[in-house]
């Protein structure tokens, strides 16, 4: 048996507070992580919130996590004790259906995530199943790491399903935890990158994080001028858009693809007839392409902008995320142990 | 000179009666066809009827063309006088765009249809830019292949675009002009085909032109028992649908794909989200496109199944269609040279 030290909301919008469980016996196929970091994503405030309306209480968010191998089941083929591992969103997928059996684990409809329906990472302890417990490349600083595993994936698995080539021109809604992390893998990609934002001020961090461009989107009209450029919009705000403006500025082919949980998405037919658009989304990624991104960011030094609070303090780092001035993700360090 | 004798309208929604014009001399790049047969498609009536908003009068429709090439411009490499062709929806584009030339001229900013700003098919003659008229390919009955250069290219340019293999299962909404050939296209391509329709009485025919299954919409839930089943899901109708139903019933990746003129869209940002599902349209096809989808019609026996009607009684034609009794499509035979 394992005593894990956690923080936990205990109803819905609550603030966190100290809660401890037993872990029982390890699963053949498990992985049981020692956690240092953990990242905090917009989706624990929505599962703290309960705004998906599947949060169970007491709800122990986290599922950016980085920390060390503490033990592994018998089945584990890949990592042994002491090695420096992230989970992100997922825990668990069945491995043997249709999805998971061509590689895409992240759209397998029995995938269960690191914070439904079991405790998540703001803890001294996570169990996973070895597929999601990925190995972290050399060159990434563990301490900023975390964030990759969610935020991270979310934004890199649709340059590789669109099909998004250096060439092309590509524009990211939303400069926050996700959009300054796709920023900075799309300027590694080659690709002219428009970084779109209703946020003026944030005009020269996004050139420096890797925007070719800027376009603050409150007045109207803001989109005209780019009219027929993008062969991608990546939407990774959780507010509704002007979709049709957007659709006018993909060129032929282009398409919308959204990330972030925008309640809908309204658009006119021809509008999509006429120029082969197309509006997509997609969740997080499969392993192997959450070791790509890793491979990737390690190479090209993608890195979370961080601010870090110890573990015990995740109040203060949720309602700076709350009061929408994080910049751009925050990490807790584990002081719970 | 040439005089041609058409049918046109002289206001929207008016029957159309005689009406004569002169070309003036041929392109260079142009084909000058002697109109043998026109198929009658929904856009027609939509173009009489100004539905669009993009009507001029005269309007002279007809945009599924078989002829014979009756004179050829100085620069016209590919087919020479007396030799059998079609022209479909698009007559011009401006072959050195990017689209133009990527192949995808279907694409075109400037692409310009046969019956936009200038007089179509159901006429005695038709000219059109070299790229937009395909030699009839040997096995293809002129009399009912008029419906292929618009209609067919339709329907058969998605399964393309959306790289639809043999081995997955695709949906066919709509058993009308459109459907009943995608029905026949996607029977040859060698997938499972479910034809949705909201007339129970269209299940033997879909059948019979290669649906698998078919499912009678009308009900509610009709399609609750299909979750998780389809790579594609093509929208031939041009009315609203429920668009979450619909892709419930989409497998991790598919696509609603759209090619009949519905007025908007609206999905939940999770359903796209959730299984990396998407919703997409096409305009036809490319002159490259249109030519794979006639060779292969002519390989698989795909047909359009025509009433055939003398052009002079166009009107009659148009009742027809407007009643929603045709099955599927009308062909017009020239008697007015």
């Amino acid at each position: 048996m394992t005593e894990v030290k956690a923080m936990a909301a205990l109803q819905a919008g609550e603030p966190l507070q100290p809660f401890s469980y037993e872990l029982g016996p390890l699963g053949d196929d498990e992985v049981e992580v020692a956690v240092h970091y953990c990242g905090l994503c917009h989706s624990d405030l929505s599962m703290i919130d309960n705004e998906w309306h599947m949060s169970k209480y007491p709800l122990v968010p986290g599922h950016e996590i980085v920390g060390e191998v503490a033990a592994v089941g018998a089945n584990v083929p890949h990592v042994r004790q002491g090695q420096t591992v992230g989970v992100g969103w997922y825990s668990r997928s069945c491995m043997h259906c249709h999805e998971c059996m061509q590689g895409d684990h992240n759209l397998c409809s029995t995938a269960e995530s690191t914070i439904v329906g079991r405790y998540g990472g703001f803890a001294t302890r996570l169990r996973a199943h070895w597929g999601w417990v990925l190995p972290l490349p050399d060159g990434l600083d563990p301490a900023t790491a975390g964030p990759l595993f969610c935020g991270g994936t979310t934004v890199f698995n649709p340059i590789l399903q669109n099909h998004i080539r250096p060439t092309d021109r590509v524009g990211v809604v939303g400069i926050g935890g996700l959009g300054h992390l796709a920023l900075q893998f799309l300027r590694a990609w080659g690709c002219h990158v428009t970084a779109f934002s209703t946020s003026p001020d944030k005009e020269a961090e996004a050139k420096q994080l890797g925007a070719t461009d800027f376009v603050a989107t409150a007045g109207p009209n803001a989109l005209a001028r780019l009219a027929n450029s993008f062969a991608m919009i990546l939407v990774t705000v959780n507010v509704p858009l002007d979709w049709e403006a957007y659709a006018k500025i993909l060129k032929p082919r282009g398409c919308i693809h959204i990330v972030g949980a925008v309640p809908s998405v309204t658009i006119g037919g021809f509008t999509l007839i006429g120029g082969q658009k197309s509006i997509s989304g997609t969740p997080l990624g499969s392993p192997a392409t959450q070791a790509d991104m890793l491979a990737f960011a390690a190479r090209h030094a993608v890195a979370p902008i961080v601010e870090p609070f110890p573990m015990s303090k995740v109040n203060d780092a949720l309602e700076r995320l709350r009061s929408g001035k994080l910049r751009y993700r925050a990490v807790l360090q584990n002081d719970l142990g």
